[in-house]
Formats: structure tokens, sequence, C-alpha cells
């Protein structure tokens, strides 16, 4: 009889399937240091969104510079070093971080540790917001610099977004190993292509005696408009500051790396860090030597700081449109820091039962399978209602971010106090710089982007946290009322019915009336009278006397009665409700058990035709409210048509009745 | 304890619901005369679609005629008055139809009893097709006229088609005595403004001796481009042939009409057939009077014919409008009629089981709530599919109601033969030519609309047989199975081992291990480590030696031991379906029962949250195979906050033990 089951359930493990094709083969718990990653592909999983900073910051910075005219070039290297400073500050600590926290010291753990639990949720919102946002715009800016280099595939543009999102999605289900390796080759070859860019300009700009002439001239700067102010000095840095995202995701990650996981995340953090340096200053000064400005977005002209700078330094040749392609590349992929980010926040969270604990599972390939998929339904929907057009979610982004280090490097301040070792003075010196700085890099965001879209931070962080606190009330409600520490309690013996709805006699009706009969002495086998009977009025009671009533009496059983319910609205669930509330009401210490025949097929999908009605009986029964039942469930399966040809014997697949 | 539920099931009937407010209060059976309709209520229920042909009958055989000029509009008034005459014919023989079969004697009912079952489901097939196309098409075409007339509407044309297909649902679904009273007034509305267009065109032309001036000139014909062939004859006759669908809708809607409801059916047919016949005339008579012919459809001048003729006989003055407004609105609403035929025919077929027996059971207000509801997403998928231009649909409508037409006269020639009554000679001769002149047209339609769509129905009719057929096999293969007619075995004792899965000590696995202690002596309890687990490892066995293992032994029960079940997957189900299967193969005799601590609260909203653990391994255990497992769901109830303050006791929420 078990024949069947065991073929499908060992199949899912030496066959193949479809699901194994496209999620990959199911790793064991014991496999775990296989989905484990070293530096490189470390990189290309968790430095993407960092490292694509080098591809819009000083875009971002230079467009808010504009009015200066050609002396806004000029100021971007100024700011440039400054938003470096920060980076430098901020990975330093964060490379501290990693050494206390080496099973992940994410924003949340950090805080939660340091400053109490109620900053912690408070980081841990901010950096679900900021991994949320990171999705949606990176995949919006993605496909966005897609579509205006390729202009035929704009139409698709909203298909495209969802189409890399998906792909995101499938990778990362796949598990950490795969997407790293997956992404090392764009990775390579974006770093590669700038890093030979930044060579070649400053090789032409040393030749040329500091004044080199641009290949493909720049379009012209635009004419003075306004002064040099404090105001504009500071926006230019709050827009720089948006290169900042990314930098906590190593930290956060720690035990996806091999072991020594501590030094192997701290390498990567370094590397990434060294690389973001070397290409936001080597762009801050190629600009400058080759007079390179942000033209206006969405204008007719439109080109990108790193297109000009191309352009000027290497014409539009091969090399060209590969950097091109690897930037649009790197830009597309900059979301999947989120994916290996945002699981882990919300796992860490699911630990301490401020999530449902389902988020605590892990999936097939041991990824973290339902915080992926919440991030891809979140961020899908986000891309659907902007239709990825996010521009307006750039600023919460940013606030996010930088809530979270703040808070992150406030929380270790507190713990070098609390932890004073070798050189303890020092780091907590440089932790409370980087929280001093990102705090004031945060300040200034909020201010300069209150009114484009910063308030929704305002708004969707506390709510964060209120979620939180409500899924941990009830989850220690839950505790608190089926928590148990007294022994088993056997004295109570109460009494139990049986309730056996029937619609007519057959082979379903009497396993289930034979277990009912094992159960108890008093079974009721009740008839909803529903206009969907098909038989004459009178059979079933007449059946019922001949073929139960009577064997019941010869074997000196109590015969279970047939009972009619009358169905006035024609419903089959409210009468019978009514039945067992009437049984239970007649006796206080009474449970009612009622016993579904359910007719099922072996193939589910066929199982279905007949299934529903004991599935609504059950349902309704557990879930219209607290009463003293237990629901039954007694199979009879039909038998496929082959095994009908067959003539196999009936009786063997009905289960038996207890004794 | 079962206060709450009390409450709830009364409010369904005392107090009010957004479901009653919405629907209407529920109806007992005992009130189906409540929802029976008079003569007036009748037409508009089950006329709008044999009236709003009118409306596109006439124009439908102009445009065939457009390439004869002017000659086309004085070959209109022959053809029409042979389809008035098909029309007269099968509405008489409906008539002698109804009166012989009272219980509603739709082409299925009538087909199936003279002709055989087969040609029976062939019938069914046929107008089911006829009526999910008349929805799709006479809404689309209700809203296509609508925004012609209001061209600001036209980027809402599929809003307002579903937003009128979930009118017609809603309306529908409240029952046939309300749809009835709400269509009154437009279809009043309609036939006395088409009558006064009538009155007051001849008038005019009588007064004009014959030949009126137009007030407003209809666009001149085209020129002759063709000459009059038999074909083209044979081809208008077949387009003016879509004004024979919904003649058949009251003869399967007896019993809808209160008592007599036979005389009540017979009259409402009449004075359907009457009106349509006056208005058909009448209409061909003022276009030829007037000289109004067809536009080109689509083209950019495109006006009705009645727009064409209203403007000619009266001018565009406050008439027209009332009369355009009343005339979209028919063609709206002439969708109707198919709800109320389809679920009739979806209910026969059921009663017969050759569709689940589900479209048997009638709704809150005694409407066949399913098959209203299969109709209304099928006609909308079409509509989607389609965006809601549904041209190509048409000639497939036709071809269905022709051969239901068809088959059912012919079922009549037969039922003379049978059972000669009283005149049934000439009513057999009736019939006969019924059957067949709408076998000539459908002949012609076929042929002429085959390359155009009709191909579609040939396929399609055919496939819902079919289905039909599939569903009868299904159904009389489970009654073959199931069927029983010996008495209730209760000799076979085997054995039982109930398995009890437990993730902690808890109140909810206390609970169930009672009750599996109570139903049979070997009793397992499991727990599969997951990685989810958030108790230490080991904490489990302690507790269960001490709270379990200790009393059982003391209290001389065979003490239930504690298995651990490794998931080297981490998931929770497949170790179960193992475990399950190693002690099904132990022993042939034995079945299992699983007892499931279910933890629930009382409002369903929230036991989702807590539920779809056991709910997964009900299903699984139940749907994955046939094994012989019996499943008992042991609910216990999470109280609500009120109630925790209240420190109500916990115990009587449980349920027993069996004895």
């Amino acid at each position: 009889m078990t024949e069947p089951t065991r073929a499908s359930s060992t199949r899912r493990r030496d066959g193949w399937s479809w699901t194994d094709l496209l999620l990959g083969r199911p790793l064991t718990s014991a496999q775990a240091s296989h989905e484990q990653v070293g530096v490189l592909a470390g990189v290309a999983l968790l430095g993407l969104d960092a490292l694509s900073s080098a591809a819009y910051g000083p875009e971002a910075a230079l467009t808010v510079l504009r009015p200066l005219g050609g002396g806004g070039v000029g100021v971007l290297l100024p700011i440039t070093l400054s938003i470096v400073g920060l980076l430098v500050v901020v990975a330093t600590s964060y490379r501290q971080t990693i050494a206390a926290y080496p099973r992940g010291g994410g924003a949340y753990t950090v805080a939660r540790e340091n400053l109490g639990r109620p900053v912690g949720l408070l980081a841990a919102s901010a950096l679900l917001l900021d991994y949320l946002l990171n999705v949606a715009v990176g995949i919006s800016a993605g496909v966005g610099a897609i579509t205006s280099a390729f202009p035929a595939l704009r139409p698709h543009t909203l298909g495209l977004a969802l189409g890399l999102l998906g792909l995101l999605t499938l990778v990362n289900l796949r598990g950490a190993r795969e997407a790293g390796a997956l992404f090392l080759l764009p990775t390579a070859l974006f770093i590669g292509s700038l890093v030979a860019l930044l060579a070649m300009g400053t090789f032409r700009a040393v030749a040329a005696g500091g004044a080199p002439v641009p290949v493909v001239a720049p379009p012209a700067l635009p004419p003075v408009s306004s002064g040099l102010g404090v105001w504009l000095i500071l926006r230019a840095f709050a827009s720089g500051c948006t290169a900042m995202t990314g930098v906590e995701a190593v930290s956060n990650a720690v035990p996806v790396f091999r072991a020594p996981s501590v030094r192997r995340a701290r390498v990567t953090l370094s590397l990434i860090i060294l690389v973001l340096v070397v290409l936001l200053v080597g762009v801050a000064v190629l600009c400058r030597l080759y007079g390179v400005g942000a033209t206006v977005p969405e204008g007719p002209g439109y080109q990108s700081v790193l297109s000009q700078l191309l352009a000027a330094v290497t014409g539009r040749g091969v090399f060209y449109y590969v950097a091109m392609t690897s930037i649009l590349g790197v830009l597309a992929l900059s979301a999947n820091t989120s994916f290996a980010g945002f699981p882990r926040v919300c796992w860490l969270l699911a630990m301490d039962r401020y999530l449902p604990v389902a988020f605590v599972h892990r999936g097939r390939r041991l990824a973290y399978s339902r915080g992926i998929l919440l991030l891809a339904v979140l961020a899908g929907a986000l891309i659907v209602a902007s239709g990825a057009v996010t521009d307006r979610l750039i600023p919460l982004f940013a606030i996010g971010a930088l809530l979270a280090f703040t808070l992150s490097q406030a929380g270790m301040v507190v713990y070098w106090t609390r932890h004073p070792s070798e050189g303890w003075r020092w780091r907590r010196a440089l932790n409370g710089l980087g929280a001093t700085l990102t705090g004031v890099a945060l300040a200034i965001v909020c201010v300069a982007k209150f009114t484009h879209g910063g308030w929704a931070a305002v708004v969707l962080i506390p709510l964060g946290v209120l979620l939180f606190s409500r899924v941990h009330a009830a989850y220690l409600r839950m505790r608190r009322q089926t928590g148990l520490s007294r022994p088993l309690r056997l004295d109570t013996r109460e009494s139990l019915v049986a309730v056996v709805p029937v619609s007519r006699w057959s082979h379903a009706s009497e396993t289930a009336l034979r277990f009912a009969l094992g159960l108890c002495q008093d079974v009721r086998a009740v008839h909803v009278c529903t206009d969907d009977d098909d038989v004459v009025p009178g059979t079933l009671s007449r059946e019922w006397a001949r073929f139960v009533e009577e064997p019941a009496v010869r074997a000196r059983l109590h015969a279970p009665r047939l009972e009619e319910l009358p169905s006035p609205y024609r419903g089959l669930v409210q009468p019978l409700l009514d039945y067992v509330d009437t049984l239970l009401a007649e006796d206080d210490h009474r449970t009612v058990a009622v016993v579904l025949p359910e007719l099922l097929e072996r193939q589910w999908y066929r199982a279905v035709m007949y299934g529903r009605r004991a599935e609504l009986l059950r349902s309704t029964l557990l879930l219209s409210g607290a009463r003293r039942v237990v629901v039954i469930s007694v199979p009879w399966y039909l038998r496929s048509d082959l095994e009908t040809r067959g003539h196999a014997p009936l009786e063997p697949g009905a289960p038996s009745a207890p004794h």
C-alpha cells in the first residue's frame, strides 16, 4: 500500500525533478560549509551595492553642483574626499564590529546588545527599509540605464525590471555560493574597466602636462547661476552620501564566509572599500582634468558622467561599449546585496521572535528562503506601483542606511566602554567619530530631503518597530498561555460523543462509522438534508435500519442512531454546527468528536474534486470559535482506473477502528 | 464555551451583515415562491436577449446588403418577413415545449428525453456556449454603443464592461425577482420608445402619402457594387438570424414563474415574440420608407440604423436621446437572459451528474449561485481576453443557439409521435417545420461563417460534450467504488498506533497526548528536529521523562515514548511521512492515527498565524497517497487579550480523551 508514496519520497533525493533543476538539489544541514564563500565571491555577493556607488555617487553630487558651472567640477574633489574620509571611518569601525560579532554583527545586533532592544528594533527597521528600497531603486536605475542605452527596450521597462527581480530571487534561492560565483564576472569586468579608465586617463593627462585634450569633448558646462554657499556644499555632500549604502552588508553576513570567517570578512570589506575609494577619487580627479560635469537628467542630450568621461578619455571605441555594458550590469545587479542582507536581518528578528518563526527556516539550499521571497514580493510591489521610476524613493533609502550606521556605531562606542580590551580607547574614539559623522550626514539628508519624500521614512521606520512589537507580543502571549510546567494529567475522564456526518451508505461512511464505534459508546450519525441530495427521501433511513442497526444489535453494541437534520437554508455546515453546539450545551464535561468520512483520490489534483466538503466542515468546525471538539478525518481512497481494471480488493485501504 | 458561536450563528439570521446588505437576506427553501415572478418581470428577466435583437438584427442584415446600394433597403423587408416567420414557428413550438415540460424544457431536457443522452449533451453544450457568448457579446456591444455615444468613456471600456458584468452577477445572485424588478423599467422604456418611433414614423409616412421627408436625412446609400444573388440573400438571412437567440430562454425557466407557471410562461413568451415581431417588421418598413441603410461599421461617419431612423423620423430632440439611451441600456442588459438560462442548464446537467454536484446547490436567495459565478468568471475571462471587442465571437453565438433550437424541436417531433394527444399531428408538423427551418438556417450560418470563426464552435461544442462525459464517468466510478449494499462489518479488529507530533511540552501537546492515550495503547510522540526549534537540545526529552513518563508509569499506563526524528533537509513533513510509512510497513493490519495538536485562535484570521503547520501536515498526510491513516485534529484555543485579563481557567477549553 505504501509503495507509491515511498517511491515519490525517495525520488525527491535520488532522481531529478523540475524543482531541483530550477532551485538546485536540496542540501542537508550538515552540508552548510558547501554554501560558504571566499573573499572574491564575497566581494561579488556583498559588494555590488557599495561598488556601484562609484557609478552614481559622483553623478549625484555633480548634479547638485550644476549651478556653479565650471566651478562645480572643481568643488567635486574636496566633497569626494570628505565622503571618502567618512567612508574610511565607517568601514574601519565596521571592521571592528566584525571582530566583535563573529556571528554577524549588523546594526540590529550591535544596537540591541549595547543600546537596548527598542533601539535595536529601530536599527532593524531602518536597515530593512534601506535593503528593500535598494532593490527597487537598484533594479529600476539599472533598467533605466539599459533602456536609455537601447531605447527600443523602453516599452518593456516594467517587464525587464520584474524579470531581473525574478532572476535575482532565483539565484539567491539557489544559495549564496552560486550567487557569488555568478556575479563574479560582471564585478571583475566593472572594476577592471574602471581601473583601466583611470589609468589611461591619468597617463594621458600626465603626458599632456596636466591639460589633456578630450577625444570626444564632453558637453559644455552650464553658465554660473549661483555662488558657492554652505547649503549647496552640504546638499552635494548629502547627495554623494548615497555612496555610503551597502557598507554594512559584510558585517551583517560574517557567517557566510568560509573559516576563518572573521578574517575573510574583514579582508572582503577592506577590498571593497579600497576599490571604491580608488574609483571615487579617480573619477573626481579625471572629471576635473577633462572638464566633465553633470548634464540635465531626463534632458534631451542626457549622458551619464561616466559615459562622458569614457568618451573623453578613450573615444567611442570597443572599450567604451565594454565598459558601459559592465557599468549597466553592475548597476542592475547592485540590488543583490539586499538579497544577502534582508533575509539575515529577518532571520535575526525571527530568532528573537520579532518576526514569525517561519523566517528562521532555511530552504533547500540553506538560504533563508522566506526572507528572500518576502523581499522579492515587497520590491516587486514597489516596482509595479512606481512603474519602475523610483527617483522619489532615493531619499528614503539614504535615511534608512545612515540611521542604521549611526545606531550601530553608537552601539560600538558603548561596547568598547563595556569590554575594554587592547587599544579600546582609540577604537571607541574611532567608532564615536563614525557615529558623529554619519549622524551629521543623517541630519543633513533629513533636512535637505524631508519635503522630497524623506518624511515617509520618518513614518515607515517607526511603523516597522510597531509591527515587530506586535508580533513579539502575540508570540509572548502564545508562549505564556500554552506554556506548561506540570506533569501530564491523566485523571480527567470526561464523556465523548462521536458525530458522523453521512450522506449515503457507502464504503467511506462505513469506514468512518467503524472508527467512531471503536472510539466511544455514544455515536450519532447525522444526515443534513440539503437540496443537492440525489437519493429518494427515506432511502438512507431504511438502509440504516437494515445495514447498521441490525448488525450492531446482533453484535450487542449500542446501535448508532441516524438523525436527520433539517437545513432550511440548504447549507451543510450551519445545521451540523448547531447540532454540535446542542450536544455541547447538554453536558459541560462533554467533548464532541466529529468523524468525517473523506473520499480522496491518490492524485492530489483529483482529490480536490471530492475533498472540498469535508475540508469546509473541518475548517469551519475548528475556526468558527472555541468548542470542545476534535475533528477526525477518516480517508477512503478511490482507486485509479488502472487499479479498477485489476479488481484489487477494496477493504485493505480503509483504516481500522481503535480498540 | 459555546456562547460566542451561538451568537455568531444566530446573528446571521436575526441581525444584519455586509453580506446580507450586498446579497440580500438568506431565504429558506420553503420561501421558494418568494423568488417567483409574474409575466411583466418575466419579460424583463428572460426577454432582453430576444428584444434587443430588434436593435441589431436589422442592422446585421442591412450590413450584408450594402453592396446592393439603395436596392438593399428594399430586400430587407422580405428577409425580415422570412425571419419573422421562422421566429413565429420556433416560438409556437416552444409554447408547446413549455406545456409538455412544465419543470423546464430547455433544449437539453427535450433532446435528452426524446433523442437520447448524447444528443441531449450536444444540445446542452451548444446552449451553454450560446449563453456564455451572449454575455460577452451583449456586454461588449452595449459598452461599445455607450462609448461611441460618449467618446470620453472610451479609455474605460474594459472597466465599464467588467463593472456591468459584476452588476449583473450581483443582481442575479440576489435572486430572480429582484433582477426582474430592476430590469422592468429599462425594458418598458425600450419597448415604449421603439413603439412610439414606429407610430410616429408610420403616421408621418401616411400623412406624406407614402413618401415622407426625413427630418435629418440619413447618410446617402452607397452605389450599387454587386447584383442581387441567392448567396447574398442567404448571407443576409443568416446574419439576421442572430435575432433568434434568446427565444428558448422562457421554456428553459418555467419554474421561475408563479403558479400557474405554464400559463404565465406561455403568455410571457408570446408577449416577447409579439413585441419583437412588431419591432422587426416596423423597423424594416420604416427603413424602406425613409431610405435608411447601414453605414460602414468602424467607419468614421458610422451611425447605427436605429439612430439614423430616429433622427429621420423625429430629429435630434429630447425623444432621440431618451430612445437612444433606452436602446443602449437594453443592449447592455441583454446579457441578463444568460444569467437566467446558464445556471439552469448547469443545474439540469448536475442533477444528472454531468457536472459536479455543486451546481445543484441553491444559494442564499435560492438562485443557482455556482452557475451564476461560473458564467461570470468565464464571461469575464472572455471579455478581458478580447479586450471587450467581441465581433469575432458573434458567428459562434448564432451556431450554438440554432443547433440547440434544431435539436430541441427535432426532439419535440419524437415527443408528439410517442405521446399522441389532441391535435398531436399538427403540433408535430409545426415542430418538424421549425426543426427543418432552423436546421437550414444553421447550415447557412455554418457555411457562411465557417472561416470567420464558426469553426471554433465546431471544436468547442464537442469539447463540452467530452467534459460532461468525463465528469459523468468520474461520478459513476466514484459511485461504483464507494457503493455498499451489505451490512456494517464489525469483526475487523485491527491494531492502531497513535503518533503525536510534539515540538515542546505545552497545553496543546498535553491535550493531544491525552486524547491519544485514550485512543489506544501504542502512542508514539515524535519530535522532528528542524532548524527553527528555539529550545536547547535535550530540553524536550528531559521534560518528557519528568512530565509524561513518570506520571504515566505511576498511573500504570504504557508510557508514551518520545522519538526524535532527524530532518537533514530541515523540513517538518517528510520525516513524519517516512516515519508513518515505516510504522505501516511493520504490520499489514495496522492503522496509524496521527493526532495533531492545533493551536488556534477564535478569530479565524488570527488562527491563520498559528494553524499553518498542522494544516500542511494534515493535507500532505491525506493527499500524498493512499495510506491506512486517520488524521485527528485536537484544537487548543488561545484566549483573546480580553479573556487573559479576566484570568479565565484554561482547562475547560481542551477536549477530553475517549474512554
